[in-house]
């Protein structure tokens, strides 16, 4: 018998539940986080534009296949609607890189803090609120020295 | 006596004149595109997080004042609610890539095609619809071999 999926109240509760999976490492909680719909769109740092629950789930078994990941967002700004949800969040991720050795075929692997930008949507259905857009990318913004809303950063 | 807002009547008309503004190179063009909200959120590729008219103007007229940029969007995935509409694009954006030369302080540009996977979106208000969030980001997709829906690309 299936599980039950968890209903949430507000656009909050989602991305809290999100976050939570990637701590616990658990692909099922996470997935259990977006719309029933197939047109659903994640984007992972550098990445191709995964679409649908088949190719998302898979690179989310991938990526926690190397170890949950512990990270809390920062700095949201939020646009809220009735039945949408934008939040934009930054967050500094433990990131594996690759960098390749002084031999051909040799690589070595080193552990660096990367920030990044994350775009989420969540649209309200009748299975309460649902994350329908995951789009991550690198920035060189420090995770603790985001501008603020009134100052302009290039001129 | 200031120039009256364009009202678009769809999504998808704001877009076309957001890419319309980029091809001119006009920013005044381009930031009419925008809801009159100030919690409006702009990420150019690898950049840090823009939020306001006044620092994502600025940034506009910093990018177009290398001169116009002709692009126009392709493999369009859309989410539409009666009040909001999110999209997802690709473009192949010639962008200018500054290298670091073999003597200290000399550096190089080159032009080069880039692939960018972008976010919009759009809400709509009493002044019709406008873009509330632009996140763009590089992508190591190719702009001509995006994955299908029902394709897994990570196992």
């Amino acid at each position: 018998m299936p599980k039950l999926k968890s209903l949430h109240a507000t656009p909050e509760a989602v991305e809290t539940a999100f976050y939570d999976a990637l701590e616990a490492g658990d692909v099922d909680a996470l997935m259990d986080c977006w719309s029933g719909d197939e047109e659903i769109v994640c984007i992972h740092p550098g990445g191709p534009r995964l679409l649908g629950h088949h190719a998302i789930a898979a690179s989310w078994r991938e990526i926690l296949g190397n170890g949950p990941i512990n990270v809390r967002p920062t700095d949201p700004q939020v646009m809220q609607g009735s039945l949408v949800s934008v939040h934009s969040v930054l967050s500094r991720v433990m990131a594996l890189v690759k960098t390749e050795g002084t031999l051909p075929g040799r690589s070595t692997q080193q552990t660096m803090a990367v920030n990044v930008l994350v775009t989420h949507v969540f649209f309200k259905g009748a299975d309460g609120w649902r994350m329908v857009l995951h789009h991550a990318s690198v920035t060189t913004q420090d995770a603790d020295a985001m501008p603020s809303p009134t100052a302009g950063t290039l001129h």
